[in-house]
């Protein structure tokens, strides 16, 4: 059964937003929406979460979404409440717009590699896509690889997080992928924890943002995940990830 | 023979930069490279130009480049020299650091939307792409769908510029592919005449775009475009574009 069977959006698109709220288009699980539920909630922005089923993606919905984009944000503007696609855009909008916690650096020279770091990431999720895939020698590689890159940056920056002493727009960009890679631990615990020692500072990183309030509000257990990308993959459908 | 038969770079690195100034590593007629020139020029920044041959890359710079990107822009820090990659990211990095000029609207939502019509304009690279591979009714296709939306774009904004009264972020970001666009002229000239009128906002845009100081100091001819793209087609050199 999809995991999605109980989660139909309505006929009707929601009502306006109010002046001062913003609306997440999310479909449950998805990663990218996780990125902006982080920062959301690491902004202390008030928001709404409109659930969406991504087999059933009502017509109002496509109406002003062609390709179907998720996740989705709506923005109260003076003009009419507007759509922002796009999680790294939507994310950087919301540091912008709300000034509560600054998650980018404030020297322009890091913001720009951290969005270099933001981008190579995306090898990371690519290499996840190809174990989904059952391609597992080549999509470990692409995830170790990564790892070793995010491993040698935190001793380069000497710092707890890669924002500092804090979590910063680079460390909730990546979570939602680290915080799944876990599932790896219930299915082989050994290798899970060998690998672990080839990269310690990023696996201290790891466990010290599960300790994270806006983390913990959005976490789900290796298990819920692992069940999760089963269901998935007996339903051949890779675009739940 | 190669356009860049007498631009081989020397077995030397470059001495280290002044504290005031920037270095742009660029292939000529590159057109990512050609944002980055505009912007710099744009912010009044102080730099300098490294001349590269793609086809004889010095061993200094694959070292701390091995994917080989170009451009890359030479940033001096407290610590080192240090290179930053991807036009978008390095134009974004400009704007921030030097004052002069903001390029990006100071209104989230706006800028949000910049950066996503800049991201939707690969579509129109893309079919760039696909008319030097000699496809050129998709290629075709996919640069007039691109033209129809930042011509409605224009329409919505109400504006002469995407940034309002002068160019902004957004109009530099395009302007290179749309300079190159003029080459369809020298071959075709009734049949761009005639597609111009149906985009006669995005047509008059690029003719006061052409008008720039900023844009004139960087333009090529027509005439120039074309010879050399025949020149990169002559000898398979997609990555020429």
């Amino acid at each position: 059964m999809s995991h999605y069977q109980f989660k139909t959006a309505g006929p009707l698109p929601p009502p306006a937003l109010a002046p001062n709220k913003v609306r997440l288009f999310q479909v449950d699980m998805n990663p990218y929406g996780h990125r902006v539920l982080l920062i959301l909630d690491a902004k202390r922005a008030k928001y709404e979460v409109y659930e969406m089923d991504p087999l059933r993606l009502p017509e109002w919905f496509k109406a002003n979404n062609r390709r179907c984009k998720i996740p989705v944000l709506e923005v109260h503007t003076d003009h009419a409440d507007k759509c922002l696609f796009e999680s790294v855009v939507i994310c950087d909008y919301l540091d912008e717009k709300y000034t509560h916690n600054k998650l980018h650096s404030s020297d322009p020279f890091t913001k720009a590699q951290d969005r270099l770091l933001i981008e190579r990431f995306n090898e990371l999720i690519k290499g996840s896509l190809e174990c989904f895939d059952t391609n597992f020698v080549f999509g470990g590689q692409q995830i170790l690889q990564t790892l070793d890159i995010f491993e040698k940056e935190l001793v380069t920056r000497g710092t707890n997080y890669f924002g500092g002493s804090r979590p910063g727009m680079l460390d909730y960009m990546i979570w939602p992928w680290v915080e799944r890679l876990y599932l790896v631990r219930v299915v082989a615990e050994k290798k899970f924890d060998e690998k672990r020692g080839a990269y310690p500072n990023f696996a201290d990183w790891a466990d010290q943002m599960q300790l994270d309030e806006v983390v913990k509000k959005h976490a789900r257990s290796p298990q819920e995940y692992l069940d999760y990308y089963k269901n998935a993959r007996t339903l051949s459908m890779s675009y739940y990830l």
